[in-house]
């Protein structure tokens, strides 16, 4: 499969890799592949300069928005949310029509201090924004309430443990749950929430994430939902 | 130990019976308690009128919300979160002060149609408008993150789940981690996470948490954080 992956970021980074080392054709999208290549110091995060990184990942190509978003046949945002949507206006509506873009972004708003806060939130979602910016692609928000490498390695957190679909179109969210399985979650470990609106549940997710990871002092742990199936 | 439990809907009443079946002193509050007991009609989710509830459990005190909180030791707000800063107006300062406020009411939103959002949300939460409304009550937030049939019998979920408990008193935190105990909570399954303003993640749980309601078909299911003591 080809998979276009946005951002440059940790997430993006992690996702690729784990899409190359299962044997897929990645690209990353950025909005000037120049100067993604030209930075010579670590993110705000202390993540070490894109280069380096590819340097260790030279399968992975490089590449503008629309170039990644053309060639890909499915697109993941691990744009930071609040440039998500610039991001995929880069990308270009026509080149995401009628594919799947997994949507793993969260709108944080730092505008406010610390901790994050939430733009949009409670009666919308970045999902949402998403998907009414562009009707024609199938949206389904996944992955974006843990850290990202649980995300391609559920392994890491002990226990059961569960990841939310959410979308409009039954079969992207059917294609999503393929993807998360072949990342090692558990076929039961999917709980599709429903439509797209069902985001923002998910997204709101974030603020209790961002304590959490205060209160325990490390990443690997993540929500599950205790006792989903008792009553089927 | 006395309590007052302020609310008459089915988390009230099922906060009381717990209490009043562990031999604790229950008052619950009500505004006007001739009016609750004049009430014959099932509520709007379908209880029956408090005086029929009230008559399998005559060892719980109906009694005015400044009645109740003027005897209790501990107080317990389960009213409906639109309402809960009047009910505690009407309960007194004076009444609260210096003592244990469990808040386990969510500040749901009906006026923008179903599902309900939250109000506050995202930027403060309704934890912290109590805190700031009676600085002289230790305000804990808990329990308000799963069905109340689940919060005194946390054997109805398989397997491990979690309670959150959020305040700026670490003795009152305590005391409520004790109660939580005597309801059946094993204590490694109370996560503290940290002080009142931590209360607006807990609280932003519950749009996942209906939704989840909606995709399981039942309410028997509670958030466990796996891996939570992982990094330990």
């Amino acid at each position: 499969m080809r998979y276009a992956v946005l951002g440059t970021g940790i997430v993006g980074r992690t996702i690729a890799a784990k899409l190359a080392s299962l044997g897929h054709d990645v690209a990353i999208g950025t909005r000037d592949p120049e100067a993604t290549l030209a930075r010579a110091e670590p993110d705000a995060y202390g993540n070490p300069p894109f280069s380096h990184w590819q340097a260790a990942h030279e399968q992975i190509r490089l590449e503008t928005f629309a170039d990644a978003a053309a060639r890909g046949g499915t697109i993941v945002n691990t744009t930071a949310g609040a440039g998500s949507l610039a991001a995929l206006e880069a990308a270009g509506a026509a080149n995401l029509a009628g594919k799947v873009l997994i949507d793993i972004a969260n709108p944080l708003d730092f505008s406010q201090g610390m901790p994050p806060s939430l733009n949009p939130v409670n009666t919308d979602s970045l999902g949402e924004q998403i998907q009414r910016a562009f009707p024609d692609t199938k949206v389904v928000k996944s992955l974006n309430t843990m850290n990202c490498r649980v995300m391609v390695d559920p392994s890491r957190v002990a226990g059961e443990h569960t990841v939310f679909v959410c979308g409009d179109d039954t079969g992207a969210k059917k294609a999503v749950t393929e993807l998360l399985t072949s990342f090692g979650w558990p076929e039961d470990s999917v709980i599709d929430l429903g439509g797209i609106s069902t985001a923002r549940g998910t997204e709101m997710l974030l603020p209790i994430w961002l304590r959490l990871w205060g209160a325990l002092g490390h990443a690997d742990f993540n929500f599950h939902i205790a006792g989903a199936r008792s009553g089927a």
